[in-house]
């Protein structure tokens, strides 16, 4: 396997990655929020012992990493793949991640909850993703007790988490819906039957790179199958309607686009983030519909493409600096 | 000889071309705003005889056209060129134009004036410009009377060109000095001492394609050699500036623009005129300045790309198949 974001999904044009997390505690310890540096410690002892101690596949796949080892720079990059949330990377408290070699497993100890299971992977896998978390949840389960009320299910920090502790969210690459501007609507009409809608990389409803991610709101009094099925006729029902836009739109204006974006890319020597988002969904789209042949991947030059992955891969960089980098870095993946 | 705009002047990376037209009258005949047709048809024909009837080298490569045996679609194609003037072209009365075969000399009759010479050549080449404007104002007037006045010199329609009826004229690229904001206070100073600077292709003083026309605008009192010589002199001055102006801009942004400009050209597929104008203007500076490696010539793509070029290249064009056909010329040009 690889990391979501260097796969190159066939089966859907739309769909750009699938993430279960599963939001778990330990009973007999506080919440994070009131935890003590020794029961950190403890806490990140206790889960990574439960793994690493366990001699099953898993095990050898996966990597103990206390983060008060990683630089800055690199938490926000990993920020940036998707791997840990950004309240994560922010902390000082001794926190630790447990990390399989590509990155689909990620096990963030001591953020909101004690333990979120995260595991996500290219395209619409939703099922796959799930399966493997519960694998891992199972097999912490086995030497760690899970703080479970017999009425509420898992007991999280946060009440929105309560019950199946479980959050399904697909990424989904919407570019003709936005501009038809039909994804408001679409936000809103998803959000009263417990789902929500919001734009990635972004502000607001509003997204960069018209990659919005849907994620079941729902946790409580909905067992996780039920949960997972109705995420998928949401998401399905989104890439059916996101492929009836595109295929109405103005197939020439939608060429001109497309081709544009690429030959700025290519071109480009000074190329900010947001420029940058907005033309490789153009290019992501133009490859998805046919129009434009491309070998190299958008969302993983997207990717790479963020502010503290080109920092990481390329030594601390200023503003303008990076820009540079980005430009060159682009326009030799799109040559 | 070829065409001004087909031309690519290897000494000057500014001067795009040099004009001279002299403005004529035949004593004994009204101004063209007051002659019958019967006497515009007699003056097409007398003037024609003069040039075709004489036995010089240029007579060979001349060729009388008769203004009505052109369509409409052609005579602003021919503005375009900047063979003949929008006034001339927007004539309903029996006018005519005696054209050489790389139409670099025209002489348009029943203008303004009875007959306007013009030599229009690529790059900074006014002497030679006005050398043969001044061969064909002799051979005309061997056969033909003009009107002469010992004191005002040659008589004209209009008084702005009493005299010498001489204006000589250069097309600058001035995009440097666009950019900096200079060239309006230029202007300003320039208008001061009897010259003129506007903008081609746009209106007012801002150009479209950062091109600009410096003129002469003192035609009485004044020798045309003299007339000549400031002209050049201030044309020079322009250059230096600009070639100043173009070394101090900051390299890397000069050349992301440029490369973009390249790369959108290079891959649009609906290109307005305005648009594609101010894009060849980023490429030709781009050559100009050794940033882009290209071998087609800006200027022709500029001038071919024009919508009435279009037009009658490919046949009578909606301005919105009109862009298409742009980009694909453009396209398959840059490519």
């Amino acid at each position: 396997m690889s990391n979501w974001y260097k796969t190159q999904d066939q089966n859907s044009s739309v769909a750009v990655s699938s993430r279960i997390r599963l939001a778990r505690n330990l009973k007999g310890l506080p919440f994070p929020a009131r935890m003590t540096t020794a029961q950190r410690i403890e806490l990140n002892q206790r889960v990574k012992e439960a793994i690493l101690g366990s001699n099953t596949p898993f095990a050898k796949t996966l990597k103990y990493i206390d983060m008060h080892d990683v630089p800055e720079t690199q938490k926000f990059a990993m920020v940036e793949r998707h791997i840990i949330s950004p309240e994560f990377a922010n902390k000082t408290e001794p926190t630790a991640i447990i990390l399989s070699s590509d990155e689909s497993i990620s096990i963030m100890i001591g953020e909101e909850d004690h333990i979120r299971i995260q595991v996500i992977l290219a395209g619409l896998n939703l099922a796959k993703a799930y399966d493997i978390a519960e694998q891992i949840d199972t097999l912490l389960h086995d030497s760690l007790h899970f703080a479970f009320d017999s009425k509420l299910g898992f007991l999280t920090e946060c009440p929105t988490n309560l019950g199946t502790g479980l959050r399904a969210s697909v990424m989904l690459h919407l570019p003709a819906l936005e501009w038809g501007g039909e994804i408001e609507t679409l936000g809103t009409s998803i959000s009263k039957i417990g789902f929500t809608v919001r734009g990635m990389y972004g502000e607001g409803s509003k997204s960069m790179a018209s990659l919005y991610q849907v994620s079941n709101q729902i946790t409580l009094g909905l067992g996780e199958k039920n949960a997972l099925d109705n995420l998928l006729i949401i998401t399905n029902q989104l890439i059916e309607k996101e492929i009836e836009s595109r295929n109405s739109l103005n197939k020439l204006e939608l060429e001109d686009q497309c081709f544009r974006a690429l030959g700025i890319l290519q071109n480009a020597r000074i190329l900010s983030s947001s420029e940058m988002m907005n033309l490789i969904s153009c290019v992501k789209l133009g490859k998805s519909m046919g129009i434009l042949d491309i070998k190299a991947s958008p969302i993983e030059i997207l990717v790479e493409a963020q502010p503290f992955m080109l920092c990481g891969k390329y030594g601390v960089l200023e503003p303008r600096e990076r820009d540079i980098y980005r430009a060159n870095m682009v326009r030799e993946t799109l040559k």
